[in-house]
């Protein structure tokens, strides 16, 4: 498959460098245009950029000169994907923008997650709503006959962080067993609040029990996750959720405690059994690639007594995979347990950048003007599952 | 009142030496006898213990010799009055010996907490479950016409760090609206473990998600703490609880997120006024004396959004009032709370101190071959609450 | 002495806040006056401020309504002492503007520091630069039978955070054996940036080993502050200092490593003594004052092996108190040691409140408009020392 | 090259779970033998050991059976390469005794590094030295014509963490304009300490201004290192050291800062470019072979204000490299500067793993009585260098 042009919206923020660090070797995608606000734009993104992670800037990438974040500035530039990590109120404007002028968003933002004709995906969770940006005013006419041809482009969303990690230790007990109510509490990491973000006289041997709106979204974003897509729009999975989310001194990495109540009654054993053989992407098609992004087991169970932690499980499948530890009975539901998982991974820019790798198996990318995915048609199995 | 001579034992570890901090200057006892494990007796306090709080140690308590940690080897000068914090396995050996030799013991050790005849018991939330000490076999017959005179003394204990700073504000409620369900995700201080307790590459910029015992501890102890005393026993309060209990970088003071379902509705307006009436020692007799640890409000309420934090809340009633913040509603239950509550003071040594206080009020350390207390008579309205 | 009014500019502030603790029960001072940027002035100070102290904001002072920062808006009700905290920029233009309405104004700012008519001050190591506030042009004429009256206003300045806690433990030895070369490295506390500084992600488990400009004022103000003022001006002190400054995952204190080469030699012993005896404040005069916030030993040395600490002596003197350790011989020079100081208080608003305490007793507040301090005249004998 | 059998001592430490991760998957070297104390012999790695690296532990490795630590109790089995990183007085006793059995003990202990006939080494910086360890009484005779043949083996060590990583970046400054005083002041990461190591109760928000031994082991080695090894024994650079040591609240990587005083002056661009030009193992000789674990530059410079930093730059050459900054004039000295490095890579493990690569190389596992390596004689060049 040949390498296909990608631009980041968002680029120097915690998120936009973690999609250059994946991104830049990624053997489907390539960088090709970076768009920062007008402060920086002009600039190199060395000069722009106060990189924060532990592998070095790419040389190619400090060169390159970030541009306007507007379509008409991009010109023939523009690539026709574009990964977005903008703050909420930008990405509002923003993205659809550049969805009008024919782009893919795949966005990290929250400003559009529980729009009524926006996928909110997680590739092993809920690959089937993806079906719904076909809804959108930008593609709806795609089949089109009319003059004024739509552009092709459209939004997709991945979830908040603190839910990605948590709904895929989920999504196969909802297939099981059925999820009727959930309490989750979270210790979240401040890499989460971007740079410069929570300062450090607030986090130093502290503790922050607040995130503003993380309650909220955690909440309705799982159920939708969990729900359905069908015709007349997203229908939420009918599970109550209630979330305590908290701020503490861990760099990376977000850590939930939960306690889950069944419809079905399920044992210990068939618990674990039912997250070891969740791996939904493999050997179910998706034209029998493999996702660069998707880890072998999406969940994984670590048995000893104080697990998970952020220092040891953080890197799990590349940092793709939530790790699950304590599974034990609850005396109020039925089972609780604590889960963990990267959140500027798997939580963010590896979320999205998993999206844009299912929907380019898909065939979503196959814009008209531009060469055909080598691999030919969607994934009509998925899309229908 | 004349100051009583106590003992302390365990004094070198973190609980100890928060005993001497508090009890130094304490206006009712005078610390006159200091005990440790056989490696430590023999050497002065300041040989053996390595201070670790931010107040200076005391010269005289640091020119104190440790005594070996038996009645036998203490011989005269015994006090009558010790606090214990030994670890538990000690406990459950050494407490029993000095009962029966005549000491009033106020643990803060877990090993007879939910025992039939040891009252667990913070002051404000169930005092008269101290009247089941007299069930002791060292006191039973201490009206005693047989020939084998008990000695008259005691064991009283107070709760694991964790439940005394929940079971403040839940105390109210449970009065005047009454709880059924409660679920609780901690995030627990490095202090709680002792020294050298938690290695520092175990926490720092991570959390632990187990604390051996923890949970169970925390869950049964909120029951008997607010259920009730009678003759046959401690009922423990009909209350679910489900417990997760977790360790995070923070040197000092736990904080807790709380859901709770009631059994009778209240409003937050209710539950606010709840919290803010609830001044159980106050005015309520204890032969008019205040008792010096006691906080004016056990419970306060934060309003701020992120409220209670470690930093901003921990010395709020000199370490001995929980700090509510966050009221709002639940989906699941009826209402959910952050609270904080300083688990070296109120969690332990302070805790242990206002048990001896509130003894010494009622009459309890009024031994026969004692000077009497000033106060004469024990407290029967409090008892009788 | 009646308790004079004063105001605090940059009120808002990590160190505003301090100034705010340490003065509200303050017996010489009152606060009745707090300014704020142009953004914060008519809120209440509760509404402006991030309060980030353990101890609770006063509530006198939260009901206070912010005043806009210029002499004009102040009107009548600007007091003629202020304590500034603000920012170096808006310092070089507001404080000349304060000093020339007439005001005292005793700053923590770096602005003036190194002017060449404004004292640069630590009351227990050059009181005698005090004189040379004289020489500022809103004084000089102070004697004035000139039309034009000077002010009487005048501008104070007290050092950096870091440069303040090594010069005590310098002041004995330059005294009694002369400072040749100095070499410090420091690992200083994030509060010391204010708020929100220093980003978590920066710090946590981190160190930033580069502080803008420490270096350069720590080396020069030490000369100044161990350096003569004569009517020529002031002359440093021969000392060549060479600083590294770093920034440490520590919330509160600036610890420092410290080799130093000597014009005569000490022993140990005799550098031990100088320290000990180092009581400038006490029984010098000051008309028989006690300064209220200098402590009783303004150097205190800690023989332990693995002391100072940030955790074991912050609060050392109520945080005024510089603790020394670890003296031991040095391969390069003579002698090594480590020294730690509060940073916000003996570093910041404790500095410039000791030098408003000592300003007080030297009568430089007596302005001709204001009723003069109780104890009269200035002391002499301290100025001519 | 065959892969040769190799085993570690002290298999179960911090430094020894760095031996295992890698060793692993090491070209030259196969992990055959784990030995650990009494204690834990006999059970499988993974029971014994509290893995805490962020890799995981390989499955392999896991399952193998830990051996008593004496050459005894190993038989044939006992390989004749072993790396060892038992506490010194451990090392003390059982290095020689595997020794004398005839193993090559690769050290990272600090018991025998200031021995007479142990060479001391850094591969890039005194690989000459090794030729000493011919003069250890387990290989004098090994030429032997006597009838008690020497057994062939011998010990050779690495230096303590926080001299290696300031040696690299002396030694090119060594060699080309001499050092004749150097003032270091470390920051040192808690896992230098091993685990359980440093309690956090000591740590969090905390300096620790005292490690024992960790002065003197700093300012004797670097004098060892950048000295001669010649018939008549090591003669130790005529520099002289002053070390300042700190434990922080990083989990890993010393940070240093450190002024140095040249021979011959020195501009800048002249200590940028020694620094650059620094790759003593490259085309040299060593047969033509590329040692496996030797970063490409074992110095780099960072030149941004506010590097180098544990967080950014920790894996740099994969945990081998040196990063320097911030070199400026110093007003003691000539130079001064910050420099970094990786405390249980190249601090640690990886060091000892250097010096087996390089011995590999030179022929000094060739034991009489094992296959010889591929690539036959050992390199004169190098040793006579």
């Amino acid at each position: 498959m040949e390498r296909r042009n990608v631009g980041i919206l968002g680029a120097t923020g915690m998120v936009g460098q973690r999609f250059i660090q994946l991104l830049e070797n990624h053997p489907w995608f390539n960088i090709t245009w970076l768009a920062a606000s007008d402060r920086s734009a002009g600039k190199t993104y060395a000069e722009a950029c106060a990189w924060r992670l532990d592998t070095p800037l790419p040389k190619r990438i400090a060169a390159m000169v970030l541009q306007p974040n507007t379509p008409s500035a991009a010109g023939p530039d523009l690539p026709r994907i574009l990964f977005s990590s903008v703050d909420t109120p930008i990405a509002r404007e923003l993205e659809p923008l550049f969805a009008a002028a024919g782009c893919a968003v795949i966005s990290n933002s929250s400003a559009f997650r529980m729009a009524a004709d926006v996928p909110l995906v997680v590739p092993e969770v809920n690959p089937e709503h993806l079906a719904m940006l076909e809804q959108q005013p930008t593609r709806r006419a795609s089949t089109g006959k009319t003059e004024s041809a739509p552009s092709g482009g459209f939004i997709v969303t991945n979830p908040n962080c603190s839910a990605i990690g948590l709904v895929l230790p989920l999504a196969p007990l909802e297939t099981r067993f059925g999820i009727e109510k959930l309490f989750v509490s979270t210790m979240q990491a401040v890499s989460g609040a971007g740079y410069p973000g929570v300062p450090s006289l607030d986090i130093l041997s502290n503790v922050i029990p607040y995130i503003k709106n993380e309650e909220e979204k955690l909440q309705e974003e799982v159920a939708k996750l969990l729900g359905s897509a069908t015709a007349s729009g997203f229908q939420p999975a009918p599970i109550t959720v209630s979330a305590h989310c908290n701020r503490v001194p861990v760099l990376e990495g977000h850590t939930e405690c939960v306690s889950i109540k069944l419809r079905k009654p399920a044992t210990q054993e068939q618990i674990l059994q039912a997250w070891q053989e969740f791996q939904p992407l493999q050997g179910k098609g998706l034209n029998g690639l493999h996702l660069p992004s998707a880890p072998l087991f999406p969940v994984e169970y670590a048995p000893e007594d104080a697990r998970p932690q952020p220092r040891l499980d953080l890197m799990r499948g590349n940092g793709m995979t939530t790790t699950v530890g304590r599974l034990r009975p609850c005396n109020l539901f039925d089972w609780k347990f604590t889960l963990f998982s990267h959140n500027t991974i798997r939580g963010a820019a590896g979320a999205a950048v998993l999206n844009a790798e299912i929907l380019a198996v898909m065939g979503k990318f196959d814009f008209r003007d531009f060469p055909p995915v080598a691999s030919g048609a969607p994934n009509a199995e998925l899309i229908s599952a």
